[in-house]
């Protein structure tokens, strides 16, 4: 089933069920108000949620209506956790490359992950607020889970199933501030504002086939003030699934109802044409591209963001659809 | 006023409000269920609370019962942010001068500051559960904020007035873990498990004129297995008050309602006695012990907790009495 948030003026939103061809919503009143509320009694209300989704795609549903992305917050407008990984090695080693540095060994056995800020999360067509343009903004297009209790200890196995729902990610980046950031030691902070999710969650059997093993095979498009600047495969090149993720959290705490945790930047490898590496799929993040034209060129030439400057990152099903509707931002001075 | 949470078998608890000499309690029940509810609205729900406070300090709460420790969950059981800065950079300087590191700079106007996880966190009676003693079992004795909603952009001033409730913290650490993980460059995760909170939060009034310029005049006391280990002054060695931590957060976030933003371990500077330096008050974590004990004989002796080992963190007021509450924990392995 598909779940949304919409926005009325309260800080957790209302719960909808989103038909599957995400035309038409209903709230969830009478189950659940708000999606937290859902995941903390997962297993009595979501077979309730999903008897309203079958009758919303039947075209039964009393009380339907048009539903409106721009209408929605994140599915999870605040979150008692964001946890993201960097399960893409391709991307930390084409980062690395860029600057002449080494991968370690370590990085292909135990994941990178840092604990991101959840108090305050976007939904898919809120602005990008940043102070300035000068701490370099940029987008990372990634996929992220919401889980339901995962115990202290778990395996990657059994934390794998406790993925309730997925959804799409923008982990907004200021690359600016990252290396002095990251030199304090401590890992990043300034250097991550709020990210945005989807205008829907979707629980995993929405992807069919496509969902194996913790992985998302299929097609992650990003789109750059409306040019497609990346069309990666989030399948194969995920070198962390998301129940090691999961039970890399889970190694020396519990990890309670709606956690949120991300993939990291989607990535794919480089292929050899006519004697250069190219990465025809392009880049789901501006720093992966830097990264890129160093490796080719020997220095960077596209800027990251600028106010004004639009971000979209969607994927589509086998048949063509969109699943989780598309993250569509702005990018937008804070006002004062 | 004071409040508390006890558990009630739901994941966030139900608010009571605490006597200010912490013998009787009533729950806030008509007021608000919760913490984070009190919080989201606190203008309108702080007040009627604050009611309650006074009749029940008036022995005229006709629902009053005994309070117990035991009974509580964190103040906020889960939150939808745990900041934790590291505001006494004597700690900093003491661990670094250990290993022969020196203190950049930048940390003496910047603070550090990591994201905990903050979707399970501990009531001031529960045992902290570790996978294994291996891991290097460390207590450290904080000081902790709740704050209301702050702007992204707040000044330092702006942001203390965000300020709504303090408390004590343990925030444990797996001080083995560390190195590993802050080589890998994005900050703790594993290495900070479940974060402990005293049984009570008080608005900043409740602190009389030792609360000042966003810093708490007065001492915590720390217990280990019985034995008073610190009793180290929280006001005059925080190089970062708390709105200048808060403002940390906010400068390209908003920060939310219910957000927790500690202070780092509590510490303060040595004193030379018969041309050798000492440190008489004593530490707020063994990694501090063991620090002095390296700069003094050349090695550390004190070895970290084990099974069974207990934690008692505490601050009292001017007139002797026990402001929070005491956090009173014991370390227990992880049942399989």
């Amino acid at each position: 089933m598909k779940l949304a948030t919409y926005k009325d003026g309260s800080r957790d939103g209302q719960l909808v069920v989103v038909s599957r061809d995400l035309s038409t919503a209903h709230y969830a009143t009478g189950i659940a108000n708000t999606l937290q509320q859902a995941l903390d009694d997962w297993n009595f209300i979501a077979p309730q949620l999903q008897d309203l989704f079958v009758t919303l795609n039947h075209g039964k549903a009393r009380h339907a209506f048009a539903f409106d992305p721009k209408m929605c917050a994140a599915p999870l407008p605040r979150a008692f956790q964001w946890a993201d990984g960097s399960a893409y090695i391709n991307h930390v080693e084409l980062v690395r490359a860029a600057r002449g540095a080494e991968v370690p060994a370590s990085f292909y056995t135990d994941p990178l992950m840092y604990q991101g800020g959840s108090d305050d999360l976007l939904g898919p067509c809120d602005d990008v607020v940043v102070p300035s343009e000068a701490m370099g903004i940029d987008f990372e297009a990634e996929i992220a889970v919401v889980t339901g209790d995962v115990p202290m200890g778990a395996t990657p196995e059994q934390a794998l199933e406790g993925v309730r729902l997925l959804m799409l990610a923008n982990d907004v980046s200021l690359r600016n501030l990252i290396p002095n950031e990251l030199a304090k030691g401590f890992g990043f902070f300034q250097s991550k504002p709020a990210t945005a999710f989807s205008p829907v969650a979707v629980t995993p059997d929405e992807l069919g086939d496509a969902w194996v093993g913790g992985r998302v095979h299929l097609t992650l498009h990003s789109s750059w003030n409306g040019r497609k600047v990346g069309m990666c495969d989030a399948g194969p090149d995920m070198t962390f699934h998301f129940g090691q993720l999961i039970a890399h959290i889970a190694k020396t705490r519990r990890v309670r109802a709606g956690s949120i945790v991300g993939s990291g930047t989607v990535s794919n490898q480089g292929v050899e044409q006519n004697g250069r590496m190219e990465w025809p799929k392009g880049y789901s993040c501006i720093a992966e591209k830097r990264a890129i034209e160093t490796l080719q060129d020997g220095a960077p030439k596209t800027e990251f963001m600028k106010f004004g400057d639009t971000i979209r990152i969607e994927m589509k099903g086998k048949d063509g659809q969109s699943i989780f509707g598309a993250i569509d931002q702005e990018i937008a001075p804070l006002a004062r």
